[in-house]
């Protein structure tokens, strides 16, 4: 493998090469010239993202969601040892659009998966940060390409919480994964239908121990629940089992039923179908960031917000009017650009 | 009180003459204008929120949430009904970004809030829909101003769910108030940190019969959780309470801790400074709606939009470039305009 100098920038075809040739240290400062704001990055970014994409795809992607204290980072562990041991390389990506206030999760993201951050066929990338979920989805997904260009067959997509964050998620994957714990009577609390809709795959997580019995009685409530859900277009019935991640009981269990899955999809053209479908999506996800680029980093605009901001607090103009006078002065600046 | 004719559309002057006389009909009429996506309607819409725009403001705006089974109905039933009979008009709003799949929630809309729905001090109106959570709370937010300027003096604004809709219920209410139950264990599971954080105050529901004292346990150790957040702009310590919304207690405190805060919060500024921040975001959440409209609204990006999604399905060009594409015809249609 070729070495690189540490500089602060590398040319495009320095990541190009580097990504394609396998190169981690170069994934990961490909990796963060996607996440870039910078302009002079953002460029790069687009070269690496073109130059790559006909080596990227060849993966399955796998969404993997359920609220917190569900055990996902145990379980993601187990899963990616299981994957690697298999011969798989796999890379782990979350989504995680930052809470408003502190910026951040509940559980801190240092001492999670510890064996497979040491685990040379695995690839961690924790969540990029951005002000909005659309921004953030459009560079995990760009990153998601980057890891299959760089050789990882396997793609972990995990979320945090239980949100809209989910549906950015299951856009951009082709299994979706839920887990779930055997809780106390009321099973379907706390999780909204339209996750468990998305979901192809149920797993009742820390079925160990004194567990095991609740457990079996949660997987086949949820079974029941799920058949009141209308048949998928994928033609997939999702399925509910049981795992312990600790115990490491159920997981290939869980890898079995995703080839069952991508197997079935390939046979139907479901895959290639919601691939396309997920381009789509993804191509007006880049619009509407882009637009927002346009308007919000034209330096007239700028000026002209500051003062109408001013306006509103002073009462002087409702803030629906507001917005009626900046997009009459865009239309404006437009003609000129 | 006037009586109108019922006819597909009144004029923008009959909308504000009826919502400022408190006519129950024509509120309702005019928040379908609100909602409406027909450009006839929208030009109505704006005419009627600058009119009834000096009348808002004047009322305390909360924001309700909790996960599905907390028992949210119940509660603002409850509550509704309190606060009717303290002599207050309470409209009750809500927002659902509806499920990606099925559109709406687990629980039917049918049978709830019975009581409340047929007291002629309370107006309940339910969620309105779109495709983006920016555009259903823009919706939302109007509708609010409406309501208040038909005299309605508590506004109730209710999220179903746990996820990016309380973050905007939260940028729209000066109170927010988390429902919980007590748990089996685990009290802060399947609460996000970000929520927590945005509460005023955190009320343990259904403490009745067998469960007061489990609630009480979850009472006291919400009021420890809530300790490890920083102290809020405000200056208001959030409080911890437990009440019955079937036994009909410590609703009353509810209101009691409502009123405590708002006359906080007017005596140190934080009422209005907050309101004045909300109505900025405000101003931004329409931008960027009027945004998209612009946009998405050209017939010419119509027709390359269709024309780019057969590329990019069929593999002829990246979504990523796409994008770029059509932002460069964006940019020349501009001009034109």
């Amino acid at each position: 493998m070729k070495v690189y100098k540490r500089k602060n920038r590398l040319s495009a075809q320095e990541y190009i090469d580097g990504v394609l040739s396998g190169s981690r240290v170069i994934l990961s400062r490909a990796i963060t010239i996607i996440e870039s704001n910078l302009e002079s990055d953002k460029v790069i970014a687009k070269e690496i993202i073109q130059a790559i994409l006909p080596h990227s795809g060849k993966s399955i992607r796998i969404g993997i969601t359920g609220v917190p204290g569900v055990g996902k980072s145990t379980f993601i562990e187990a899963f990616g040892k299981h994957l690697t041991q298999l011969g798989h390389k796999v890379a782990i990506l979350s989504i995680d659009p930052s809470s408003q206030r502190s910026k951040g999760s509940i559980l801190g993201d240092k001492t999670r998966m510890e064996e497979l951050s040491n685990n040379e066929n695995a690839y961690i990338r924790p969540s990029s940060t951005g002000d909005t979920l659309g921004g953030v989805a459009n560079k995990t997904g760009e990153t998601m390409l980057l890891c299959e260009a760089s050789g990882y067959d396997v793609i972990l997509v995990e979320t945090v919480g239980v949100g809209q964050s989910e549906t950015a998620v299951h856009g951009m994957t082709d299994f979706f994964l839920l887990l779930m714990l055997a809780g106390a009577g009321d099973e379907l609390q706390g999780i909204k239908k339209g996750i468990m809709e998305m979901a192809n795959m149920v797993v009742i997580n820390k079925a160990d121990g004194d567990n095991i019995k609740k457990s079996e009685m949660a997987r086949l409530q949820y079974q029941n629940a799920l058949h009141i859900f209308p048949q998928p277009e994928s033609g997939w019935t999702p399925v509910v089992t049981k795992a312990s991640s600790t115990k490491n009981t159920g997981i290939d269990t869980v890898w079995e039923q995703v080839l069952k899955y991508k197997a079935l999809i390939d046979q139907n053209g479901y895959f290639l179908e919601n691939r396309n479908q997920q381009n789509i999506k993804w191509m007006y996800n880049n619009i509407n960031e882009e637009l927002k680029h346009l308007f919000y980093g034209s330096p007239e605009i700028k000026s002209k917000l500051s003062a109408l901001e001013h306006d509103v607090v002073s009462s002087h103009i409702s803030p629906v009017k507001a917005a009626q006078s900046i997009m009459e002065s865009f239309k404006k600046i437009s003609k000129k650009i």
